[in-house]
């Protein structure tokens, strides 16, 4: 038996005599017919066997062939629209090349716990399967949007010389005797970058090691960066909205079997167009001051929003839940901001930046801002938040030399994934999540 | 002044009045007419102001003006064959955004310790320049080749629980109280998700911790890596094949004037196609032992070739200098490669394995091969190299359930940027290069 065909490309096949490869999904049986559903991850095939129509072995072995068993069948493809993808096989001929015994992942529920211990396994069922076939679709849109607009990728360092803004949530490292520290943005290096190339982005790794166990939070994410010289607020705001918007409709378009196996209300999704609600932070605050708000918030028992701090899960929840696309909070309290954003000329209390925070109360994706491109004041607010100089001479030169305006953002790749797949919990946006108390597999 | 034009795009504006912001990359000047080189990030422009078309004002600030300040000129476009790009900007009106004095990097020649410490500035330059954006066009060329053919991402982790093949070249970081490792590839995670996706791939930073200074070695790299469930060795040396001529027909195709200014031979890259040399591990070390060859490496002081060992950078070198193609040397011993490649079955001292060896002297650029897919002749490996076996428990799981023939490789993504820019040194095929002396900046 040679030349195999992909599941997903069974179509052109119908009425063929086809090689199928890959691994038994289910199986179950009625009277004198046996279906397998076999997987090679490009879909899910059904496969009939017909007592009368194969061999007494080849019958046998459909009824006691293991879950995950590999194997290949071969036989006719015809059509049936109960059937998952429309199409069948009419098994012929079965060959198991290696038999599963007691796989550990049956179809009962398993807790979250035993699932990421096994998640080297989990990822062969169809709920992952799809989520990350989505983030596959997601990482891939968004290459090709910065591709397709003429940004230059700068990978940044993952070693980091500098505890720039305390080490507290750093990972640190020896470095031959020197201490590194992982990386929790490229932003710094993509502001360089910008005044050579226009416009640039990074997407790689980043890492946060904060103590929450929170379903937000995760130690290593991926996070998307772009930067752009001569850009300044309004700008980075649309390239935000443009940004989004091409990706919630590349999953649309290429993840819809993936969307249904996750049951995601996708008219949720399809009502994501420009423009995105804008609000100013001052005008969220005061939706959030309301005493009705106050009282469910005191309900729930979440912290209340003070006025002048940065909002909590449930203020992001209060702030999106009528809204059918996302929202993008503007001029934030510059003192809770980082000292790197520039302040709005107009009102030096608010920096020019901003949140976008996706509906349904999946919270924010992403959060951006113009930056200080005057060299003193960059300086003078390095002072004021007492770090470390020296550390960021290179920084500074950056605005000595034919400084512009320029602005930029950071989208977490995994929130994106889990507000389009309608999954609540970030660590099934990743391949093999690593979270405070889960470095395994 | 609304409306800027980028000079990439200048060819549909001839005879047109347009805005250009930049920075400036070079003046000069010749009786009453002087040039300012405008740079943008998208290319080239050669401004030229006739000091009987401009005011006196503007006249002087064009003999003035410092290397790398920030402007914004607006004049006519012209045709100008002798001009980069091919056309000039006859200029109207010149606005200076921000005056850089003394810029550090001047035309003269700079060594290479001082162009790294400066390396945020040294980006605008135009070697570094053409170089990053080759980069640019490779990363999404690998993306796009894995992409189209079905290959599903899966983003690897960066921390790995267990030292696998010894700590003496990881980088180690305190997990929560735990030791954990940063990661040297991610292969071990992709075994898995190719039973889950049939075909896979990551490409993120991979670590190594060596205390190495020469010129092919870097502490953080970019590394590609596919991963093929049912794929056998022939496979993989095709998948290695078809990847390297896309990636090099999309820099002849999309680098033409990035590798003009690196002065690369561009013959040397047109002739780069299927099939690639191959030989065998066998073959090449019988052209290592000719007593010609050993001469040659006694007398330039290169360690002479051990039958049965690894090649070095002179073997190298000799094996690919008079090909025009790449060579593949599969079947290596057994015991020098990893303890997961796959013995061939015809001789088990033999590998199923392929090293990828650029030509003109640039090393190997790939290292894959068929993986052991028997679980009880992987745990006999793991044991003979007294590897840790808790630790590869998971990994043994793999062939528990429904395991099948598989493999794949690692490609080094700076090794062909620097093979395709035609320069020696990996530091300069990165974005922020990490060496031992080198955190900064």
């Amino acid at each position: 038996m040679k030349g195999h065909t992909d599941i997903r490309d069974l179509a052109s096949s119908e009425g063929k005599e086809v090689l199928v490869r890959g691994w038994l999904y289910a199986k179950r049986e009625s009277g004198k017919i046996r279906f397998l559903v076999v997987r090679d991850g490009t879909g899910y095939l059904q496969v009939v066997a017909f007592a009368k129509e194969v061999s007494p072995e080849v019958f046998a072995a459909c009824g006691t062939v293991g879950q995950e068993s590999s194997l290949e069948v071969r036989g006719i493809i015809r059509r049936e629209p109960r059937a998952p993808g429309g199409f069948e096989m009419g098994l012929k001929e079965l060959r198991i090349l290696h038999s599963a015994v007691d796989y550990p992942l049956t179809p009962k529920e398993h807790g979250p716990e035993f699932l990421l211990d096994h998640r080297h396994l989990w990822l062969r069922s169809s709920r992952p399967h799809a989520l990350l076939r989505i983030r596959n679709e997601i990482c891939q849109g968004v290459r090709d949007f910065f591709y397709d607009r003429g940004f230059v990728l700068i990978d940044s360092p993952m070693f980091t010389p500098a505890a720039c803004e305390g080490t507290s949530t750093l990972f640190e490292t020896d470095y031959f005797g020197e201490k590194a520290y992982l990386t929790q943005s490229g932003q710094l290096y993509l502001e360089p970058a910008c005044m050579a190339f226009g416009k640039v982005y990074c997407f790689g790794p980043t890492f946060r090691a904060e103590k929450s166990k929170t379903r937000r939070h995760l130690t290593e994410f991926w996070m998307v960066e772009p930067e752009v010289a001569f850009a300044e607020l309004p700008e980075i705001l649309e390239l935000a909205e443009d940004l989004v918007c091409s990706l919630v409709a590349r999953a649309l378009d290429r993840n819809r079997e993936d969307l249904k196996v996750l049951e995601r209300d996708t008219s949720r999704l399809e009502k994501i167009s420009k423009p995105f609600h804008r609000m100013t932070y001052d005008e969220a605050a005061k939706i959030l001051e309301d005493p009705a708000i106050r009282a469910r918030s005191d309900a729930q028992g979440a912290p209340p929003f003070t006025p002048g701090g940065d909002f909590g899960g449930f203020d992001e929840t209060v702030l999106t839940e009528n809204l059918d696309r996302p929202a993008m909070v503007t001029h934030y309290p510059t003192d809770i901001k980082a000292f790197y954003m520039q302040p709005d000329p107009a009102n030096p209390s608010r920096a020019l930046c901003v949140d976008v925070l996706a509906p349904e109360g999946y919270g924010e994706i992403i959060g951006g801002s113009q930056r200080i491109h005057d060299h003193d004041l960059l300086l003078a607010r390095i002072r004021e938040h007492q770090l470390p100089e020296e550390a960021f001479k290179w920084y500074l030169e950056i605005r000595k030399y034919g400084t512009v305006p320029h602005g930029g953002f950071g989208m977490g790749v995994e929130r994106v994934v889990s507000w389009l797949g309608g999954v609540k919990h970030l660590r099934e946006a990743i391949p093999y999540p690593r979270m405070l108390h889960r470095l395994y597999p």
